[in-house]
């Protein structure tokens, strides 16, 4: 598997991992309008100019069967280290459980080392029991609860 | 109490701000140098710069009583609508219990939904019980499991 920052033509792929899946469907936002809409192609020019935001593609027989978003966020505490927050962790339906998603985890970890941040962090819905194994099978720790509101 | 964006004078305050809390101590990050760190200078000097960061100091009496950090996330998920992240929310020790963390939250979400976020959110340690009821109150939801990994 290979990754890479996604591109314009990966867009529509991308917007079909992200709404496959169950709790994305209900908080409805789950379907891909069969054209992109405008603000979703801003949000996407946003991340591309963006030096602290990367859409990264998981990338399998030239197709694309994973992405994640990372946002490298400076800060005054931890020393002055930078703060990886991935979102957005989505591995195709007909690929998982087969250790696709570690791969593309360490490999955002490894980032996250190879520029210096001094912590990872991701949240996760508290339905989803078998990510909650995952990242913890990662090294990640579940120390903080996860406060949303939705505006 | 007025909210204002932080100026390089203020770094000092806030990084007072940053150490003086229990957890920040037990994570080993706790001691404000007499001089502030190069990586420190840098940090805030990258916030500065970008659009996206904002570090957040509550003022009273023209003292620094309260800060955040307020990261502003673009994303494809939600329409295209932008995530507001809040870290690092402190309020001075002796100003605690009297209603200006409502204020200071109160304040950022105004600042996301001016801008058209989608989504508000924050992890806090499972050990700050009086945290989990104070968002709570302010009408988030702990839906989600915030996992960390320190580098």
């Amino acid at each position: 598997m290979d990754f890479r920052i996604a591109s314009r033509a990966d867009v529509p792929a991308v917007l079909d991992l992200l709404a496959d899946d169950e709790i994305t469907r209900l908080r409805g936002f789950g379907t891909v309008p069969e054209q992109v809409d405008a603000a979703v192609w801003a949000a996407f020019e946003a991340i591309d100019a963006d030096d602290r935001n990367e859409l990264i593609v998981a990338v399998h027989d030239q197709e694309i069967v994973g992405t994640c978003q990372l946002t490298f966020i400076p800060g005054l505490s931890r020393g002055g280290g930078e703060r990886l927050l991935i979102e957005a962790v989505r591995i195709r339906a007909d690929q998982r459980g087969r250790g696709l998603g570690g791969e593309l985890i360490r490999w955002t970890v490894e980032r996250a080392r190879e520029r210096g941040c001094r912590i990872v962090q991701l949240t996760t819905d508290k339905r989803r029991i078998d990510a909650h194994r995952f990242y913890a099978k990662l090294g990640f720790t579940a120390s903080h609860e996860g406060f949303k509101l939705a505006l």
